[in-house]
């Protein structure tokens, strides 16, 4: 086991949910290692190097390797690392392949559609309605995640049951995110009425030893948007490039 | 292990080269298996009772469960019979993080670049011109999947060592559509000049005894190809619908 003794460094952003997700992961296993903040505009040398194809953060670097994409990092850790911590992937394959295959409808399908809210919030013309038109598929997948928290978790406080597990991280990262989108957009994407178990779900994630000191906070996430969003429009506004 | 004696139900197309995983993952491990193929126009009630996410083939269905994505399912596959003919996932953890992040460059970045190809070769206007634009990314990707080869493999035959493991098995149900496509939209997507170790390594894949009786020919995929391009020039040619 000497190999897995080696230095661990992560580069990510403070923002980046898929970042935290790295986080919290090692937290879980009480890895100790050396975090880097990347640059806010462009990439470090190091990150260049550690993952040229997408050139995106976060990357782990376990010894002199890199890990990349942030939910592939997460299993390499649960399985490099089985016996420290608690398991973050279920033992049993069928819900393992059921939390992968929420994981991958979270980051393929239902957070993009929660972005496109803000094309529509801050868009041209009619806005309200716009923003009525993108919410009907996120609440869809809302409802979705709702009802798979509920088959998931067995009526225990996490997806991952007593303990927070692989689709806890996978979803529970986009919470600040999911708040801060609320707060920007005037929009309702967790409540009361529609997704009640998940919004109890949120708070206990939150509130999670191995979470709650690496979530950012929604302020700060609010004022970050603005600030990119005011990029975004100015790059929209300039002429372009020659 | 009773449970995992439960019937097997695989629901696919045959041109589907995400069924296929499917299809070579349950012959690595000598399972027995039903096969439903879905009807050419929509999906069968099964199937969409099965996959009411994401409504796509393929679905396996073990006992009553079923599971959808085809590499979800072949981790699935490989992770409930682990001792039944060889492993599917390497077994070091970084191996393991290396075959899945190619694997998900393959299905999100450069397959898609490659049917991109046919917008080029069929759309309107300067073809030739337009498909050597859509030809550079392929290449880039091309180039980045032979030099990942050469490392995973170890000069070993497969991706996978001396036997075809999870990106075999990811990058080589791409092999007949590619070439299904070269003939299509004369082009030339793996050559002995750009990609010489991954042209030998399609032919050993194709060639594998797991493999070779569930690929189809290429000229069935080209016939396919064509009937689905005509539909959709008669689609985009249709007055839209009221």
């Amino acid at each position: 086991m000497a190999e897995n003794d080696s230095k661990l460094k992560l580069l990510g952003t403070w923002a980046s949910m898929y970042a935290i997700r790295v986080k919290i992961a090692l937290n879980i296993k009480s890895l100790e290692y050396e975090y880097y903040e990347e640059p806010s505009e462009g990439n470090s040398e190091l990150l260049l190097k550690s993952n040229p194809v997408h050139k995106k953060n976060p990357v782990l670097i376990h010894g002199e390797k890199p890990i990349c994409e942030s939910l592939i990092i997460v299993q390499y850790i649960d399985e490099t690392w089985p016996s420290r911590g608690h398991a973050i992937l279920p033992s049993d394959p069928y819900e393992r392949a059921i939390a992968r295959f929420w994981a991958a409808y979270i980051d393929e399908k239902w957070f993009p559609t929660v972005k496109d809210i803000g094309w529509a919030a801050w868009g041209e013309g009619e806005r309200e309605e716009a923003k009525k038109a993108a919410m009907a598929p996120v609440d869809e997948g809302s409802v979705l995640l709702e009802e798979a928290f509920g088959k998931c978790s067995k009526r225990k406080p996490f997806f991952g049951g007593d303990q927070i597990g692989f689709l806890d991280i996978a979803m529970g990262t986009t919470v600040r995110w999911l708040k801060a989108f609320e707060k920007l957009w005037d929009v309702e994407i967790l409540s009361e009425a529609k997704t009640p178990a998940l919004l109890k779900w949120a708070d206990n994630f939150c509130s999670h030893p191995a979470v709650k000191d690496v979530l950012p906070e929604t302020e700060q996430l609010v004022e970050f948007a603005l600030v990119i969003a005011a990029k975004l429009r100015a790059a929209a506004a300039a002429p372009p490039p020659k």
